[in-house]
């Protein structure tokens, strides 16, 4: 199955669908011996784009559901969708499903004919095709002192009509999705992820078969981190930490935000960061899970593979992994050993 | 009924009580034809002002409470109550009704006897009158690099002490209020509106009946979102965005806070912003919800009514109005269509 | 039962251990009549000093555990430990108890020998010791714009292996405490206190066993504020507010952080902050609590003493705290009165 991820601008191509990935489905199938290479010549901003995609809503195995950019090839989460601040994203929707349902982003602009509710008659009937229209804009002047933000930001999308009128079933049966709006100047991450807490699911997964989010040593790796459900959830990566804010790195030597590690995803909710692979603490197998500690023991925890330099696997990896696939949540019943 | 907004100052007068109203309660009962006009003279900031207003609590229909600044007009919420940076309010809380209970405020300065609460005897029996006063201040410095924080915030005001010690009934039956305290400088809104979730109610209600939240295109919008009882909330806004800081606007182009449109509003919590009505958007009717899923469908959603620039009605606005009033929250028994 | 702080570096001897008091356990024991002194010689930043501690890990009366910086002397919250950033802690955990258990930092540096997680084969079979080594590194430039966030922070650290792989067991028993990361320049504070909201108690304590925090009237009072357990919480306390940042102070008079009195604690995460004990409010007994408010009528509710600045008895705050022992906590069951 082939991933994709989408960048607005007429020089997105630049960066290489292997390098940045939009690893939204079956990561943990398989422990890949060899990561992407890193991208070797980034992106140039290109405000004022407009893009056309086609993206498909699928049923899967299962009666879940899921957005793919081919027919056949839907994922949960969907495609990552990317925007430069100022782009816009037409976004033509065929419903390959017997199902009403839509696309609903967080964080761009769009006119109520693109706002994906049945509220607004904004939805695909059972077969039908619709276009979707997200544009975004760069922060400009509120007055002397103030500024109107722009749309930068860790955002996602989701359905908002299979099932009832907020989407309640077709989100929980797995049509969501990231979207990141980058800032000129932004840093483009080596490798991205998207973790979906939905309930009591990691993607519609639960351990061990959550995603694997692999990188090695160094590497920038970004997280999209998104809240979907009832439910309360903390999101919480081993030995890596970042700043509580719009992108993760502290914008200067005096940026206030605090420093975080465990961090609130509650039910429409997102937010994003990068960490470099290891930075002060070295590869191996670290665990992310939601910090619920019912939730982490039913099955709310995966594994961030922080490989060698060269890719090579560090030691007491796998190991780790195995203990992972076989003895992991066990917290309800086990006592002492 | 009429609804009035407290501001501290001497020339708080400048800005007409039509401008900035307090829509506390019943906001939804009916989609006026003409909001109110904005406001021509910016109130100037007036610090270190006392002032002194008569709030009267009484029981409503249904078994509810609620706060008001004159006999017969209390309404869920209370009035909202606004300050500037510096000032001091007295509040004089007639108690109207025969049970204990009292007026707590998040953020200001009190003397104990000013709490609010049982634990420090500050509350009125039945019948009884007593004055609660609340000041603030200026930002100072700590040290050479450091600031204590100003008292400016998008605070809230609820009872302590009807049916415990905690307010626990006095808060699930609507004693509650907003509570703004605006530093020099500050942006002031062409309109505002607070939101309180509440349990399983927006101010005490339920869909259909949630407050409509109304502006012209391009006015500014403020909404204070408070969060009361003992369940988890993200409030979440369709079509606009907001800095998560102390005023929604970015304080400069290198402000690193994070742009959101869904933010958690739990218990005891509140925050605020502004928004340009349609700002990049345009008209039209836009729902606001908490984002738990079984709390939107069970009918924790409103409104807000982006109208044109020049009062009349967009194009289907008037149709999602009527769909939401007869064809919502259906998200539990609905499936296909 | 003495209580010791844990300072690394060369000169943190310098700071009293009277002074900074790790007030782990029992602190609403009784009434002092004597707060300890503000330390007079400030601590100078030691950045890159590595200090060797050793911790046990105990059994506690009633089935719960602890730690404790010398055998018999474990408490819940375990001792406050300190670095400042570009430490590193060595830990020699004594296992004395008959269960598996570990311990867990958030925020710091570590190898996956240190994680204290089954999954990395890192905790101390009973009977065992075993060394965690945490590091911490101060920020760096990532690029032209951006910095990479150095240690500093609130942190904290707990069990990761009692009774499961997540710990939560050994979570729910007591096996957890706060974990401070300073930067050089950093205010220091006068007296210093852990809360944890852990499922619904608050350091394993119900009110009115709940700690009591005192300070005298213009000291320097820093709280770090932990959640544990599986439940929403808010940590609220009241006359006192701080930014929502990373110090708790404002970086400088344009510093956008929201100033809060009011913040979720949810499981696994942590803040902190320094208020100035009574500042523009006088002395006084006040409530600190969760707001979620079955949890604050079932008895997740304490003092905060503010003294007179001489050490004495604010008038009144007797009768609060007799008032607390003794007719608090009947929010379920209290009508009228």
């Amino acid at each position: 199955m082939s991933r994709r991820s989408v960048l607005t601008g007429t020089l997105a191509g630049l960066m290489a669908p292997t390098a940045v990935l939009a690893l939204g489905a079956d990561t943990a199938a398989a422990v890949s011996t060899k990561p992407a290479p890193a991208p070797t010549t980034p992106p140039v901003s290109t405000q004022g784009t407009t893009r056309h995609i086609t993206m498909y809503a699928e049923e899967l195995p299962g009666g879940q559901y899921g957005y793919g950019l081919a027919p056949g090839e839907a994922t949960i989460p969907g495609p990552m969708l990317e925007m430069w601040e100022g782009d816009t994203l037409q976004i033509e929707l065929v419903n390959n499903t017997d199902r009403r349902l839509s696309i609903h982003p967080h964080g761009v602009d769009y006119k109520t004919t693109s706002d994906g509710s049945p509220f607004n008659d904004s939805f695909n009937e059972p077969g039908e095709t619709r276009t979707y229209t997200w544009s975004s804009h760069v922060q400009h002047r509120a007055d002397d002192t103030r500024w109107i933000p722009g749309s930068a930001g860790y955002w996602h999308y989701h359905d908002h009509a299979l099932g009832g009128d907020h989407g309640t079933e077709g989100l929980r049966k797995g049509l969501y999705g990231g979207l990141i709006v980058r800032r000129k100047g932004d840093i483009l991450p080596d490798r991205q992820y998207t973790v979906v807490f939905n309930d009591m699911t990691i993607n519609n997964k639960m351990a061990p078969d959550t995603p694997m989010l692999e990188a090695n040593l160094g590497e920038k790796v970004e997280i999209l981190a998104i809240g979907h459900g009832d439910q309360l959830h903390t999101f919480h990566l081993h030995a890596h930490r970042w700043a509580d804010n719009r992108t993760g790195y502290l914008m200067g030597p005096d940026d206030p935000s605090q420093v975080v590690d465990n961090v609130d995803l509650n039910p429409g909710s997102s937010f994003g960061f990068q960490v470099i692979a290891g930075e002060a603490v070295g590869p191996g197998a670290w665990m992310y899970h939601c910090h619920v500690q019912f939730h982490s023991d039913g099955g709310m925890a995966g594994i961030f593979l922080v490989r060698n330099a060269d890719g090579s696997m560090p030691d007491g990896a796998q190991e780790a992994i195995d203990r992972f696939q076989h003895h992991e949540h066990t917290g309800h019943t086990a006592g002492s050993h």
